[in-house]
């Protein structure tokens, strides 16, 4: 059964990394002794070595140790006899160019298919939608397709954006980039505000944390969802 | 000799589309009769009738005609027919794909090569760069290159932003995303603000517009130049 968290950020305004979500992490990851984290994103440039030190240190807090899945010969295998899997966030052009790169798209499918747990944030959230179409991400190298893990019937905005009504800034609205997708392509989107996530559990995806979502559906005008709302109905 | 402009964007805040380097355009395009437009980064999804139409209404005021690539049966022809080019802001994923699928790109390098005058305004000055790699659109569409049109030897970022020094969204700045950039690719990027552009004649490339442009260079810190300054010196 499939077991899965597909957050919107690692970090929200004021807390620590993954602090806002650690005692959930901690329930859902209940039964991992040790974690691969796929560094891959790599946020600012980071260095692999130095993107698992970080995850390591959230995650000693709640007992679970940590390996980078870059410390492997075999990435592929690491990943298939992982207990947990987490994908940290940073660019998601970057990630999806290193999981292609490494084989890893088709073994992260199967182990999640067959129930590891698998937690994602930004980066790591947005290759599990069908795409990674609707990225905020700089396009900084070219990947060899943008097909991600489609771990839901559906692709993810993370790190979703409101409007700024004051502001003279002339450039697109995440809103109005998102309609722009659907001029090209018809899944829904599911924008997720920093501290929301979907906890995926087999058939059903719930909305988690305390914020709404935004959903964009083709052909309909976007709407709000509370949290608690069953998303196995958007495809 | 070439002649180009490269134009952060088509319109600043509070003024109409073009509004704010109309004149500036009636000189540049003074031996222009007929413009040819090419309308497909469409943005909102705009069809390519009605975003001609709305840069026929700009250049009116100037006596100069627009005519849509779309309109025509060979759009290769007409670039290399045409008195001028204006490349029109919107998606550049969807540009970009539209200009290699309409086999574009190598007949706009030759014309601008031998001395058509070309403006690109968002998107249309994107592509003026090396590569799209340091475009701000959502990557809607999958493009078979990132290639793009190398008039100038360095990346554009239009509608550049600076860091907001009071926000709480903890998605990447500007900044932060063009350094990471540099992470995998070494050529400068040069960050043009609303309002600005660049005028490349020949050899020569110019700031122009109020503002200052902000420079990243690979492995430099960045640095802000004012108009005026000559950026031929970058590679």
């Amino acid at each position: 059964m499939k077991n899965i968290i597909i957050a919107s950020t690692s970090t929200v305004h004021g807390l620590g990394y993954l602090e806002y979500i650690l005692e959930d992490l901690k329930v859902f990851f209940k039964d991992v002794k040790q974690l691969i984290f796929v560094p891959y994103a790599r946020p600012g440039g980071l260095s692999h070595d130095d993107y698992t030190s970080h995850a390591r240190t959230a995650f000693d807090k709640i007992n679970i140790e940590v390996k980078g899945v870059h410390e492997f010969e075999n990435p592929a295998e690491a990943i298939q006899q992982a207990e947990g899997v987490f994908v940290g966030g940073g660019n998601t052009f970057v990630l999806t160019y290193q999981l292609y790169k490494n084989k890893l798209i088709e073994p992260l499918q199967n182990v999640v298919k067959n129930g590891t747990p698998y937690l994602g944030t930004s980066a790591g959230s947005n290759i599990c939608g069908l795409t990674i179409k609707t990225t905020n991400d700089m396009p900084i190298v070219y990947p060899p397709s943008f097909n991600a893990l489609a771990f839901v019937p559906f692709n993810i905005n993370p790190h979703y954006l409101d409007p700024d009504p004051t502001s003279k800034h002339m450039g697109e609205t995440r809103e109005t980039r998102i309609k722009e997708f659907h001029h090209y392509n018809t899944p829904p989107v599911v924008g997720l505000r920093e501290g929301s996530w979907l906890h995926v559990q087999g058939d059903s995806i719930i909305l988690k944390g305390v914020l709404e979502a935004r959903i964009f559906e083709y052909n309909k005008a976007p709407y709000e969802i509370p949290s608690g709302s069953e998303l196995n109905v958007l495809k």
